[in-house]
């Protein structure tokens, strides 16, 4: 397996640790309270219920129910985001829509007015990147709100926009999933193409423009390779430096093909498979593979560039899918070693729980008393371990755990840098992971001593290219090589280059 | 692993199901009874023993017992072959020869007077494309009859063809295995290559000229790769449509590499990795590895012209090897999914018993009430399900089943377009499979509808890139996806392209 140079675009992408905040459910901007936020007429929806910002259930009328987050919330907070050491944000929908999730526009060049408008936006974007933090934008490509202009004009017969949705003879159209509120989009149109990303002020290309860093694109599947591979070719071409990513519930690996397609996709495979193994529903022996898999099917660059998820605001929140607060902390060592770029669902890192949506989709807690200060403590641990290692942003990964008896995911991450190593082992048994390990890695000599950058598994060192191991059971290590490098003169800065 | 494109040849010859006979054996033509049949001039070799078609002890003088069989037989079974639903029928060698399996022939341009000369090989096929199906004919390049008249001049100091075998200080001469009444041609001379595949009229164009479609080429090892590779080149190059395959029982990685070689090889490897596992000589790790060994060393496309075999002329027959009819049906099974176009041995579909040769030659029994019905319609369905998925047929091969525990084969068959695909499961274990598998495949998404073609294992559905699976003891699946795919537009006509 060949590991291929990592160009500027991807050691940009690859090197972020990105947080996933749902606008409605994060944080009000000017101090206000729900009850005084969902005063703006922006609210006055019919269906639309209001709701204050510490009620906790949300199981009825989901798409209607407000709280009334918006974007100079999330600016408010940067300080906040900051100290976690996050590097970039990843906002879902924000154009304007009926719901509260915004996944049904029914405009794509404006901010909804209940997240502040596009000024909103531009003083989000420019705090952002006063910290060199970056934002990602959602963009859905297969369908609209069946109050979208354009949907309206083709059915009350607008021969210019019929075409840009599919009827049938009844008069009944291709929607989403079969719900009606979403008709999709025709994307076999070339004029639907040309106002989602070919023109200069389409979609995709307008926001990069108004200084948006990325794209995150719904429900790739229903998108097509095609699409993703045209629009990344078009849009590539005028942004270089934009990350453009997919969202796939499964496999991802024919995205990343020769002629283009998505730079990264959230990485639902590794999702599974964490919690699968931690639950006891696969065995190491798998666990060991899918990292595997994803290394040889995405493709080095493009697993760097995917997102490593836990949750998302289509899911159950992690702690209540793992239902241990042990194998949490399991989960997120995995997020945050593994090739691909940590995606921290908001709120994870203080614990929340939540089922499925809309469970999942509460809002944000902002008292500290409330928070699981234990997790926010390992979460800000694996940043600044990530972030202070070069192989764990761009290195490759070698997979070791399947050639071990006992139930542990064992991967060493390497630049092509000698002394840029972490040896990372997961042990998800009941007893001590004690073996000793082979090391097929050659720029670790032998006695080079390593270091738990975690703290807990004891110092060891490198034996002729083994290393004994001793770690706890459901514990994990992050080995990093200690001074001193300086017996071996391939260390030295003149041999470094 | 990158999948290679499929070429035009590959998919003709990778798409068909070849039915192997002896002609000797599988029926007479024209109503005649053995007894009729052998009192024809053409039997009347020293030594021939003359047996009736129900005999079935072949314990002795065993080149020299006849039955009858003829190729107007084959050509009047055709129907039979078509309802089996085989797409192209292998003959063993059909040239002048004195013994019952004519591998030592005395001239190879014209047929054996005991099969009906030439006419009856092109009433045969004239019906077989008449029928869409194709014609394979065997070559022995490495020997011939120690009654050829080539021979018989060398032998007689005819210098011209002295040096077309190789004679010792002696008088002695290279032969066959030691065997003396099968000398070795001198492949090193180059006339003797100019007459078996150079010359416009040569052995192996001749027939391709006169409508054969395939030649299957006896004993590789004994040819050599260097002059497989100039064979493929000179006959590659005036019949581009013809498939060249080569004999060799054991691993045959270097019969493909760049420069040319056989199209496919008959797949012993698998032969011998099936029976063993299925016999519990092997566990499950070994068999998974044993087609990812497969898939690596011989390449996609030579893979998929490989023929698939569990039972021949030189073997003891399938049922007679494992002694177990469920056995049987699990290694059918792998012998239809896998990569590889199927042989199915005449008789095998009707559960025909034999040892070690020549045992394993009775001759074909066209009785229904001699059938084992639960067999053929085994093979039948299972012809039916290759046939209609072209995963089955082109696609490539995901090992999966060396990650789980138990002891199954697990491997997942896809083209490039999505829709086609095939999860195969065989459960070669006392206990139940139950276990969820992780999937490392774009193409299924979350919830697709997944069926067991075979109607015995539970339908179930893609979660999140992983599957659970239920398999039975002793029992396998064919998992296809199901209808509704229609809530992707992925898998709608308009986004394929």
């Amino acid at each position: 397996m060949k590991t291929p140079a990592i160009d500027a675009l991807t050691r940009r992408l690859a090197s972020q640790v990105v947080y996933q905040i749902l606008p409605e459910r994060f944080a009000i901007g000017g101090g206000l309270s729900s009850r005084d936020k969902l005063a703006d007429p922006a609210y006055d929806l019919p269906g639309a219920v209001k709701r204050d910002w510490d009620d906790t259930t949300l199981n009825q009328s989901w798409g209607q129910q407000f709280f009334g987050g918006d974007l100079d919330g999330i600016t408010a907070k940067l300080d906040y985001l900051g100290d976690l050491g996050v590097t970039g944000v990843y906002l879902t929908p924000v154009f304007p829509a009926p719901s509260n999730h915004k996944y049904d526009a029914t405009d794509f060049f404006s901010v909804d007015a209940m997240f502040g408008g596009e000024a909103a936006l531009q003083r989000l974007i420019q705090a952002l990147h006063a910290r060199g933090m970056s934002l990602t934008l959602d963009a859905v490509l297969n369908h609209v709100s069946d109050q979208h202009p354009w949907f309206l004009a083709a059915q009350a017969g607008d021969l210019t926009k019929r075409d840009w949705f599919t009827f049938r003879e009844d008069g009944s159209y291709l929607c989403w999933q079969d719900y009606g509120p979403m008709p999709e989009l025709n994307l076999s149109n070339p004029a639907v193409r040309d106002v989602l990303y070919r023109d200069p002020d389409s979609l995709v290309q307008h926001w990069l423009a108004r200084g948006v860093d990325n794209w995150r694109f719904d429900v790739a599947q229903d998108v097509g390779i095609p699409v993703a591979q045209e629009m990344s070719s078009i849009v590539g071409a005028r942004f270089p430096h934009a990350g453009l990513l997919g969202e796939l519930n499964g496999f991802s690996g024919s995205w990343f093909e020769a002629g283009g397609g998505f730079q990264g996709m959230m990485n639902y495979w590794y999702r599974t498979a964490t919690l699968a193994w931690l639950a006891g529903e696969i065995d190491s022996v798998q666990m060991n593979h899918a990292v595997r898999d994803a290394r040889m099917g995405y493709g080095l660059k493009g697993l760097l560039c995917s997102w490593n998820m836990l949750s998302s605001h289509d899911t159950p929140r992690l702690i209540t899918s793992l239902g241990d607060a042990e194998k949490a902390r399991l989960a997120l060592l995995m997020q945050f070693t593994l090739p691909g770029v940590p995606l921290v669902y908001y709120g994870e890192e203080i614990g929340m729980e939540g089922g499925a949506d809309p469970d999942c989709r509460r809002t944000m807690r902002w008292d500290p008393a409330q928070w699981n200060h234990a997790q926010r403590d390992w979460v800000k641990r694996l940043i600044s371990i990530r972030q202070t290692n070069p192989a764990l942003q761009v290195g490759e990964v070698t997979v070791l755990g399947d050639r071990l008896a006992g139930n542990a995911l064992v991967f060493l991450r390497h630049t092509v840098v000698p002394g840029e190593e972490a040896l990372v082992i997961v042990n998800n048994a009941d007893e001590p992971l004690q073996v000793r390990l082979m090391l097929p890695y050659s720029h670790w000599y032998d006695g080079v001593p390593l270091r738990d950058a975690l703290g807990a598994a004891p110092d060891t060192k490198v034996q002729a290219a083994s290393v004994k191991l001793d770690i706890a059971p459901r514990s994990g290590a992050v080995y990093q090589a200690t001074e001193p490098h300086t017996h071996y003169t391939y260390f030295k800065p003149r041999n470094r280059g």
